[in-house]
């Protein structure tokens, strides 16, 4: 009876679909020999080398053709999983495809499970774990810095950090244990001022880590923008000259209701997600107070807000503003000084305001001829990749797993350096020091459970 | 300035999507140089040999990393396309796949039209136009023998057989054109009799071949079941129990409606595509009135329809076949003998019947206990691969333009024929027997225009 590890996979590695191409991939120690029981070419797939490429036919039970295909030989170590794989790139279809799946079942490869070929990279020491989360952010990744933030990790940069941290936890163990060892015939290796600065410098590092998780949230989930103001000011007007300036628009959200559009755009690399809103004021009618009242909801979920107000109407700023101050909890606001194509000329550039309740920037534009929009969107940029900009992003944690990992570790720490305050035995604080050590080697993987890895790997897509 | 030819083109070749893998193919005479200016391996890509793959990252312009890849270099005249490629494996997700793509574009690849690959294909002489069209066929097959068929086709079987025949007709116009020459001098190198001979098995093969792509309609589009009946007669228990049988349920048509429920299923390697119909009998009720019509018009669209009698309920077989008489248009019928775990034991195995207008095969089956479905499924299948069940699909034609092509060579052999019977010089037999080998020509792309081209790749996906 094979265990499962010993087993041969198959899954479709492309997405479903028509296209030209996709990848049917095999991993493990029949690999090969179970292509080459359907693969007809020039010759065995047995007797390739590593990092090439033959072309074929895949054949059924019956001998008849299934497809034409190009056979890619990867040998183990030095493959995706680290055991011997084939990939069978075929016609694109979505009969075909399976078709040749089917073939490849039928000759012994059992279809993998979600994320089984990368769970057996991490099994084969091809990637820590850390490394195997980020393919599955990557893969998932919608915009520039989010991308660059999963490849950073796929190199293995954060788990090389927490990998340092941890070995001096591991330092300060042995010594504290040491320490032990010598203290009852009353010598002191290290001394608890020692003891206590490296905690707080690991607890320093362990809290930096986890405050980018808090920073990048930004990366992982976009930046969210609502435009408010009352109606007819030149909301819609500014959502879509918004809209067509931007350079790539991602995804259509299809959640468009009566009440709301919103559009996923990038600026500055991250991806912003754009909402207009209905108007901000109660109504006698239960529809529009319905409007209302999502609004508002939106106001309290979203990360900036462009007030937009008609200064040619004669309204103030100050009265639109008071009106979302009870929705307000700390957004950034960015007021829109609308219309100011009928206006008299002046400087209508950014430049920071304050009421007093609120402070922000402010600009003045046109929506309908466009003016000072490029402007605008500059501005939402750089607040897009404020708190990222200028920082590290290969040091990012955009992982919940990971965050959890560090603020367990970093919660660890703190109670060593609170037992080594009360004067506790180094005992004590070795004893957290392990518990902070278990933490972080979770992250990369060094410790894990058979439970934990299914949690991971079961958010990957199958063929991966 | 380069011809279009003459750039190096870039498509992403897998379906969109989130998946494991994408595949971004660059192909032109400039390809490998500008996968080099934006590869970063062990080596350049320019110094590696045909059908080998290489580990590296791809870089954007500031030197930042977009993604890290597998590069399958392709030495022209030995690819798919016949020029340089390089085809790039990268992390499968929709942002990262298009930031390749991008990458690409910006060192100087230019965006591929749909299709535009297999035209290059076409064009270096890869493939004939009848293989190129093969391709778009294969990946949109939907069954197994629509997939043997396009494969067959795309391994050249039909390109070689139309050339053959056209072969034949090329030496027979040679041959009336050296007799032209010799007729005034009174030598006859030809006699008519064999000129007639050669005419009529010329056509004779071509006939056979168009009437392959009649008798293959249901290979391409499946074929169409309608279960018909009046109310209560169990035809919503027969369609479940076959669609359960159904081995393999291809897609899920979404166009659902409130009368008629559609699936596709496979059996015998065909797609067949069933739909339960509303009651056959005008009623009151406004609604109802609109299934019956709308019934009437899927008898007259379906290739088989099954008519379901419930026995039981003392239903007479040629009541309910009166009244689908006025829609039948000569479908094949199999009368559906329902509810029979009610009646009396006899023998419920498949037999023919006919009651005067109608004859076709009757079978009992209870569709709530599964008894006959079996059998009933088979006779389905064997119906759905008539025509080309021992049939070598190797040689049948599939696509349209094919078809059009030999009809039109068999029309001009025909004129030829006519021409000669009546006496007229081998002169103008000739002119008919060009006109047809024109035609053969351009099924195969021998003679071909820009325009039709443009018009048979257009339908190709991006990247193929």
């Amino acid at each position: 009876m094979k265990t499962k590890r010993e087993e041969t996979i198959a899954a479709i590695a492309t997405p479903l679909g028509e296209g030209a191409l996709a990848i049917v991939r095999v991993s493990g120690p029949a690999a090969i020999d179970i292509a080459d029981a359907v693969f007809r070419g020039a010759g065995k797939l047995n007797s390739a080398a590593g990092f090439t490429i033959h072309h074929g036919y895949l054949v059924g039970k019956a001998g008849e053709r299934v497809d034409e295909v190009l056979a890619s030989v990867f040998r183990g170590p030095h493959s995706y999983t680290g055991e011997d794989v084939v990939e069978f790139s075929c016609h694109g279809g979505v009969f075909v495809t399976h078709s040749v799946l089917s073939t490849l079942l039928d000759a012994g490869a059992r279809q993998a499970e979600p994320g089984e070929f990368t769970k057996r990279a991490f099994l084969n020491r091809r990637l820590d774990l850390s490394q195997a989360e980020a393919v599955a952010d990557l893969i998932a990744s919608r915009s520039r810095r989010a991308r660059e933030a999963s490849l950073a990790q796929l190199e293995g940069k954060l788990g090389a950090r927490v990998g340092e941290i941890r070995q001096t936890l591991l330092d300060l163990c042995s010594m504290l244990e040491i320490d032990l060892d010598f203290s009852e015939e009353g010598i002191e290796i290290v001394t608890s001022e020692e003891v206590h600065r490296r905690l707080r410098s690991a607890r320093g590092m362990l809290d930096e880590l986890a405050g980018s998780y808090e920073r990048g949230r930004v990366l992982r989930e976009g930046l969210s923008v609502a435009i408010v103001g009352k109606p007819n000011v030149g909301k819609s007007s500014l959502f879509n000259a918004l809209l067509e300036e931007g350079r790539a628009i991602v995804t259509h959200v299809p959640g468009t209701t009566r009440d709301f559009l919103e559009e996923n755009l990038i600026l500055g690399g991250v991806l912003v997600r754009v909402t207009d809103t209905a108007g901000l004021r109660a109504s006698a009618d239960p529809v529009e107070n319905e409007g209302v009242k999502r609004t508002r909801s939106i106001i309290r979920r979203s990360d900036l807000l462009l007030v937009v107000v008609d200064l040619a109407s004669g309204e103030e700023p100050r009265d639109v503003l008071s009106e979302i101050s009870d929705e307000y909890h700390a957004q950034r606001v960015i007021l829109v000084l609308n219309k100011i194509d009928l206006l008299p000329l002046r400087d209508w550039s950014v430049k920071p305001f304050s009421d007093g309740r609120f402070s922000g920037l402010e600009i003045g534009i046109s929506a309908t001829s466009g003016y000072g929009i490029a402007e605008l969107r500059k501005e939402i940029g750089s607040l897009s990749t404020a708190g990222s900009g200028g920082e590290d992003i290969s040091m990012f944690v955009t992982n919940r797993r990971h965050w959890e990992g560090l603020k367990k570790a970093s919660a660890s720490i703190g109670s060593a350096i609170e037992a080594s305050e009360m004067g506790n035995t180094n005992e004590f604080v070795a004893f957290d020091l392990r518990e902070a050590t278990e933490s972080l080697a979770e992250i990369t993987g060094e410790i894990t459970s058979e439970e934990l890895l299914n949690h991971i790997f079961a958010r990957f897509c199958i063929g991966k």
